[in-house]
């Protein structure tokens, strides 16, 4: 098989490559990564992925890495398969850009810390840190704050089309839905609407069925 | 004139875009935003970036936000024109869209935070906290392995030739040449070479002497 996603199906960046590749319909294999033993901080992990960090990315010769180069990469290049991901019109592509980079300086931040804090930590037995998730709540505030009023203009974030800017949002959206932090996306018409919308995809729901049956 | 960047040219993101449009020889107007008195926290420029940070953009009836997401969009809009700062061949781009990624996920926090502590705070009279100074150069180290490493497969991050993923990093390296971590980049010779290469180019030296004229 062509296409291999090296990663584990807890990372939020791994299941966002995955989610591309399920709306792509692309086949690929997957490799799991052991992070416990620390595989992702050797070789032959880190020739493919120089920081050590889920996941690395295969097709063919081409070997990739980080998140969003790679479903930028995969949308791109399998433009002709399953859901288009990208725009063919310079303009409807720019805001796609731009909404992408929202995801990625304003949103993923305080939508990263929260996981860790409320879905991550007590998995471990590890309390969440309350001065640190009241601040990152008010920092996703503000970012919710301006999806509902983009919301309100579009169905979704780059115009009237599922595109990458909303598929890199789903892995965290996904954890914090099971989390106090609900009620924050909740409070906000357009946004619930969008989240419900998203994931419910098939090719999301793809990815949660391999995370729950790994 | 068709091309507007609302900015301030102490902003590194405001520099990133002018570096950009230079880098292109295109024209463009440069409407100042007055940050003292806060004007990026209220109207018209909210209506042109709903987060209240600098710079926006505007090219013909197109608005956008966002540096990095206006530099993809010049550099693919204007590809005909001056140097080229993205690839044509799908795998060349695969590869610069990574180390753009590896600048936006990985370089720019470290920098941005070390550029305010040593280089904005001091101009305020404020001093430089040294304990974050550690953590983000200890951090910025990491990365910059990563990039002695990369340098000395190729002269620039993406391959052979200057690109976007090159680009982005010059207002934040620009600013730490004149504070104590240029000893960071220094001690890399792949990486001061780099370094050197890069901040000699015209169009940077423009964008330099922009703001000091001021």
């Amino acid at each position: 098989m062509a296409i291999k996603v090296h990663g584990a199906t807890l990372s939020t960046a791994t299941m966002k490559v995955c989610a591309c590749l399920n709306e792509k319909g692309l086949d690929y294999e997957f490799v799991h990564v052991n992070m416990r033993v620390g595989e992702h901080k050797k070789d032959p992990f880190l020739s493919l992925q120089p920081f050590g960090q889920v996941p690395a990315f295969e097709d063919g010769d081409l070997k990739l890495f980080e998140s969003r180069a790679i479903n930028q990469y995969i949308a791109y290049t399998y433009a002709d398969k399953g859901t288009p991901l990208v725009f063919q019109n310079p303009k409807e592509m720019a805001k796609a850009l731009v909404w992408m980079e929202v995801e990625a300086q304003k949103y993923d931040r305080p939508a990263s810390k929260l996981t860790w804090e409320l879905s991550f930590k007590p998995t471990m037995g590890k309390p969440a840190d309350d001065a640190l998730v009241e601040e990152y709540v008010s920092q996703l505030s503000k970012v919710l704050d301006v999806y509902e009023a983009r919301l309100a203009q579009s169905k979704y974030l780059a115009g009237n089309s599922f595109s990458l800017a909303d598929l890199n949002h789903l892995p965290t959206l996904s954890y914090l839905m099971g989390t106090s932090v609900k009620a924050v996306f909740d409070s906000r018409p357009h946004v619930r609407a969008w989240c419900e919308d998203i994931l419910e995809r098939a090719a999301w729901k793809k990815v949660v069925d391999m995370k729950n049956n790994q």
